[in-house]
């Protein structure tokens, strides 16, 4: 029996991964990894931080070594070498030495492509001045903090808004820079929800100089001190001594499209449950292919490394003659910035409605992340996204101080078994005063989710708010009332309904409010059963300012 | 129709709970709450903190009196009345007023009983000696702080080293006492299995006078200068200025017992899933009921406070006519002191013994809370049990600095959905550098298990280390195996293995270790490939210390 060779195109994450599981399954593989870059195994996620200096040494980056690669697993790693094309009818890829500047062939039995995906640079005028920088690999952010430690620069344009933006404006922030962030969508952190991006909003804005929501780059040009003018689309004009692009990557499938493999619609590798290519003999893994969202339903690109490494294993077990699948994902991903934590799993309404998904429902409560009582408790604004006709799970949304990857975590496992409302009302999650309630922020987003499903009661949609002919409630004490209230809202306490329900209409519906919606869910039950039109505005007051940050403040008068 | 007259026996957390979720469910019911204490609906769980005053003011714990269950919920909340017996044919309770001193009866439609458990306070001699305290309620608590206050004592022996005892010890070293621990039991926090406490002692150890494991209270006695004086069936002595009993509790069943209501084999009221008692009109919830441990199948007594409000829900569901149900526990409870996190979830291998399960199996691993390429991460110790023969999660223990209680609450939402280790390899969790791994300890103890029930690595059982016949193959480097190794192992490190299998029999078992088990597992799948008897010693030299604390350190030469 002659030996398997299996040649690896990429040695980051998936095609690390891969190498290192195929050695474990079999002993007498071949196992090369070519990557045209200077470094396999490097920890991508870590870059903006070794820009930011707080990964202060360039070697932690580096998981594993060709050494190590060659002593431990016995596979063969060459850098600075880059598959330019495959052959796919002789089982060959035509590879470039980068180093040497020649060109050879290379045979492989099973072919695996984990190219990754580039960070998109468009072709704008001004965009190849100095200064304007992207990152993805390990010399990309070396060049960075070499510019910031010889120039000394004091202003930086951060263009775009999502986790790698957000996560160098930290750190150029923590670098001593003035940030500005030009962001094209209307909102930081495009995958969330809107209204749960103002709460992102918020804290960046009180770390940066602007943010420039809504507007695109339109060019770059030099100043006469040779710093940067960024030029937007709606006229806008920010100078800069450094220029970060973060708007976004692109799988790369070059290869692939040329050797003549199937391409999904979204430009990323077509690949089946094993991970395997329109080839039977070539795998693809990682940042490169297009998975399919649970949730949803559809082919997406999740440019993320949990995923990739799984898929690598999957890879790596399918050339082994297992049956191994890759599941699909719901995208759960995490970011942090400024003392905040960001943390989503599953589908948005966003990306509900974009898939033509009508029957879903979403609610908000605004816990704290352990029990009041103990000193230190800070919010977790939550908002969960669940099937409206049962109660399964679709998607949850997390920002805040603490606590927030804990409950995104368990939503995602709750998600990825299949878990309805009524499962999270009976979650058994670790209560101490420190470290939670007796009725953990998921268990309260389960009870209000499942009071809706069980027709417990009704949401007043907060979209329709201000065009509604509804009777606004505030069921909050007078002093809350006064400090800031929904315009034309009557403020009835909650300690008070009882006795005053004949100031309320029979004739119209009423939406009731109060700070978080504890407190107006009691007054939608009471008043229910004494047969008032009455809806619940979910996550109260809270979650008004974040649908209506531009509302001017309304004092309530009584 | 008349009014449903709902009377409930104990106004904390599921008598509280189910007296709120009846007034939502049913506007017309008359509920009244009889409580013997002073207050309802107090934070039992925040009494220990308030004795070390990080909880600074009583108000605090008290999160709803009488006048906010009269005002928001129409409730009739009395406080000091003890319902003092049960006339199941008359449908009434007999009250006595303890203020008044007087006896009165109340009649119901339903009952609800939520007496809770009281602390065991054993008839040992010299038991009532001033200074020794039990913590049930906020004026117990109230009593210790006035003598720490008052007196200034200097030392303090916590009877007990569970949870209680744990979270005792911590306040007082934080009032700044010297702190004895007294535990019958050969190791703290009894509910862990013993090698996983082991990792509690080394921390408990180094922040108390003296822990004193293995070993019981005899008697009490008072020293010249008015102090106390512990003594110990094993003989030993240990002043005290102040005793804590924290031995455990005991479910407050007398009243129902005396009712004639069916009681289970652990002391506790026996209910059914609508938590209804042996008589129809008779529910019970919390601390004073048994419940269905879902993974052993068997009878518990669980006092947390989550599976008592859940159980106060069902109840008020029940009594309102839904067909709501409590489907058991698998008992998540955490726990923190001196800087260290520890927490479980499901059945331990104690538990599984003791059920007469057998098919089981555990693996060990130490990560990083979170990427180490990321300063501060923090080692998660973690033991998975799962089922050897299909791979169904049984159950967790964690211990360790940071997000110990994050991967216990994903594991415990994994037991509750039916999860096997391969859907604990697949997890989608929240990964950036600062707050996870690629491979989320929880992916990689779902990988170490299924490598297991998969068959392709077997794991050597600790517990015969020591009368086993088995070559011990140490593949660390030198340094490491220098520094302190397993008596009696060979050090060849795993990038020479390959070149040095012959120094390996063929005719013994080889089990194989390094510092976590990551190594040796690739060790052994190289072995076998290559037609060894090999096992792995799940989770390495980290594991070895927690089960053989007492060995002395062996320097491995090689």
């Amino acid at each position: 029996m002659t030996k398997k060779r299996v040649v690896i195109v990429g040695g980051v994450a998936g095609g690390a991964t891969c190498a290192a599981r195929l050695r474990r399954l079999d002993e007498g593989a071949e196992i090369v990894v070519i990557d045209r870059g200077l470094y396999v195994s490097f920890a991508n996620c870590g870059l903006p931080y070794y820009v930011g200096n707080v990964i202060q040494e360039e070697a932690k980056l580096l998981l594993a070594t060709p050494e190590l690669f060659r002593e431990r697993f016995n596979i063969e790693v060459r850098t600075r070498n880059e598959v330019t094309a495959i052959d796919r009818q002789a089982c060959d890829v035509l590879v470039r030495d980068l180093e040497a500047g020649r060109d050879y062939r290379e045979r492989y039995d099973a072919l695996v492509l984990s190219p990754g995906a580039a960070p998109i640079r468009p072709p704008l005028p001004g965009i190849d001045h100095p200064g304007i920088f992207t990152l993805r690999t390990v010399p990309d952010s070396r060049v960075i903090r070499e510019w910031i430690e010889s120039r000394n620069p004091h202003r930086a344009v951060v263009v775009g808004g999502g986790f790698i933006g957000l996560e160098m404006a930290e750190n150029l922030v923590h670098r001593g820079l003035d940030v500005t962030i030009v962001e094209m969508a209307d909102q930081l952190m495009p995958p969330l929800d809107p209204e749960m991006a103002d709460f992102v909003r918020r804290r960046v804005a009180t770390h940066t100089d602007h943010l420039q929501l809504g507007d695109g780059v339109a060019g770059f040009e030099r100043a006469g001190d040779g710093s940067l003018i960024v030029r937007t689309g709606r006229g806008g004009s920010f100078g800069a001594d450094l220029v970060v692009l973060a708007i976004g990557v692109r799988p790369e499938s070059k290869l692939a499209r040329e050797a003549g493999l199937e391409i999904g619609e979204r430009g990323g590798i077509r690949v089946d449950p094993q991970m395997r290519t329109s080839d039977p003999r070539i795998w693809a893994v990682g940042d490169a292919v297009e998975v399919k969202n649970n949730v949803i339903g559809q082919w997406e690109l999740i440019p993320l490394a949990g995923p990739a490494n799984r898929q690598g294993r999957v890879a790596a077990e399918a050339i082994c003659g297992r049956d191994s699948r890759f599941k699909g994902v719901h995208a759960t991903a995490v970011c942090g910035f400024f003392g905040l934590t960001v943390a989503l799993t599953g589908a948005t309404e966003r990306t509900l409605r974009r898939a033509g998904i009508g029957d879903f429902e979403s609610i908000y409560l605004h816990p704290g992340h352990h029990a009041g009582y103990y000193p230190g408790a800070k919010p977790v604004h939550l908002k969960l996204v669940f099937r409206r006709s049962d109660g399964l799970v679709l998607g949850a949304q997390a920002v805040g101080e603490e606590g927030v990857e804990r409950r995104i975590d368990v939503i995602s496992t709750a998600i990825q078994m299949g878990a309805t409302v009524f499962d999270l009302e009976e979650a058994e999650l670790c209560y101490a005063p420190q470290y939670g309630a007796a009725k953990d922020p998921v268990n309260l987003a389960g009870m209000i989710a499942a009071n809706v499903v069980r027709g417990d009661v009704d949401l007043a949609p907060w979209s329709e708010l201000h065009t509604a002919e509804a009777f606004i409630l505030d069921v909050r004490e007078p002093a809350e009332f006064h400090a800031g209230c929904l315009d034309g809202a009557v403020n009835i306490p909650l300690g008070q309904l009882r006795d005053r329900m004949d100031e309320l209409p029979r004739d119209r519906g009423i939406w009731v409010y109060c700070r978080v919606g504890q407190r107006a869910y009691y007054a939608c039950r009471l008043l229910r059963q004494h047969g008032f039109r009455v809806r619940n505005l979910s996550g109260g007051y809270h979650t008004y300012r974040a649908w209506y940050p531009e509302d001017r403040v309304h004092h309530g008068t009584t």
